[in-house]
């Protein structure tokens, strides 16, 4: 027996998120089933991370265990002729029979695409949260820099989260903006928000998301961002911005 | 009665390409429908490139005319909320009764987008031809150069087109290339080929991108593609590309 861990791209457009479900395809099951395809085995994988219906990943990852004599690097390669397009293996490995792609200590870096044109772009349309209004990117960077550190991030946590510590470290926050056309007189432009931390708790990056936009749009400003933070109240963060603009970007273990 | 000229982007994934079918769903009759839903006239559009199967458009151009009030420059928003969100009007305005999109002069930018890794990216498949080899840019960019300018397109021309006169003039082919990945080792990429010209013909720029593909492969030597050129002969060039790498960027109409 052996464990192997898979690295995953996938886009969440059409399934119902990461973890299995009775009435609806989910990334996991399509993974399982492939898997099962190929070794014959009953197999039963464990991801990193349980993305929503919607959200997208370069680099999820996942651990499952084998008897199948199959060399560990050829998994990729091997499950991606089971998979739809929508779902590619870009790498597989041997891991510690004790290793678990939740628990073991990482870094986690995702991306929220904003779409912000005045007439939303259909190519992008899976992809990106379009935002009509001409966003204010200075200060929704000056808003995210009192988000960088070790901070209990109630107020970016959705409610009925049952995890005990809400304390989690951004290392950091980076926003990058991409003009969409070459010769545009417009705003028309992707803006990327790039966040890596130790750990995120249910839906924060899309609150952060969500209350960067609120910032950018003049409604919010950056004091109110800090606010939220240090009193610990949801109500004082933005909305949760939509899953489609959301990706799962890398996941680096420190053990490995 | 005035003459309307609508600027149209799409996803062309799900459509039958541009031009009105029988039995499958296009672009054209999706806009007419909206058209007449918004209008309560019969309207008939004619466009200014009936694109294939698959190939999207961030700028493709149409005209109808019509006695309805609505000012000419309200249309693109009035027609949005009535077309799926994989088609977007981005613009609207009046023209000369006499304009016509397919015979006033212009210039045409395509972008043929090649997504060159070893592991498709499942966010990239609708809107990139995959290629797993490592392609030298160098090569297909020096290869390129031979088409810029006036020339009988017949070598890049799918057989049966119907045109009189295969010249047209190339002003400037680019090759972009832009990284997928932040810390990638490997040459995980996209590749743009962006070319602007006085007009195209059938399946010209997915020729173009397939012969250079060969090119990028060291399958074809530069002087390959000139003397298909020169030769006129189709079965020198290389392959017609896949649709769904095929963007039309814009259309400058030089009277306008």
């Amino acid at each position: 027996m052996k464990r192997i861990l898979l690295i995953i791209a996938y886009d969440g457009t059409d399934y119902a998120g990461w973890q299995r479900q009775d009435n609806a395809l989910t990334v996991e099951e399509i993974l399982e089933d492939a898997l099962t395809s190929l070794t014959g085995e009953a197999i039963d994988i464990a991801g990193a991370s349980r993305t929503d219906a919607g959200v997208h990943a370069y680099g999820n990852v996942a651990v499952f265990d084998t008897d199948s004599p199959i060399p560990p690097e050829r998994f990729a390669i091997a499950l991606n002729s089971y998979l739809p397009d929508a779902i590619r293996v870009t790498e597989s490995m041997v891991v510690p029979d004790d290793f678990h792609p939740r628990y073991a200590e990482s870094e986690k870096t995702y991306q929220y695409h904003i779409l912000n044109t005045k007439i939303p772009l259909p190519t992008m349309s899976r992809y990106a949260h379009h935002v009509y209004e001409d966003l204010d990117v200075d200060a929704m960077r000056s808003a995210s820099s009192c988000l960088i550190g070790e901070h209990d991030f109630t107020a970016f946590c959705s409610a009925g989260s049952q995890v005990k510590s809400k304390v989690r470290t951004i290392y950091s926050i980076d926003i990058d903006v991409t003009p969409l056309y070459e010769e545009s007189e417009d705003y028309d432009r992707d803006i990327c928000i790039r966040i890596t931390g130790n750990g995120f708790l249910y839906n924060m990056v899309r609150i952060i998301a969500g209350t960067l936009i609120e910032v950018g749009l003049g409604r919010f400003t950056p004091e109110r961002v800090e606010q939220a933070l240090t009193q610990k109240k949801r109500d004082l963060a933005g909305p949760t911005a939509p899953a489609k603009g959301l990706f799962l970007e890398m996941i680096d273990y420190l053990p490995l």
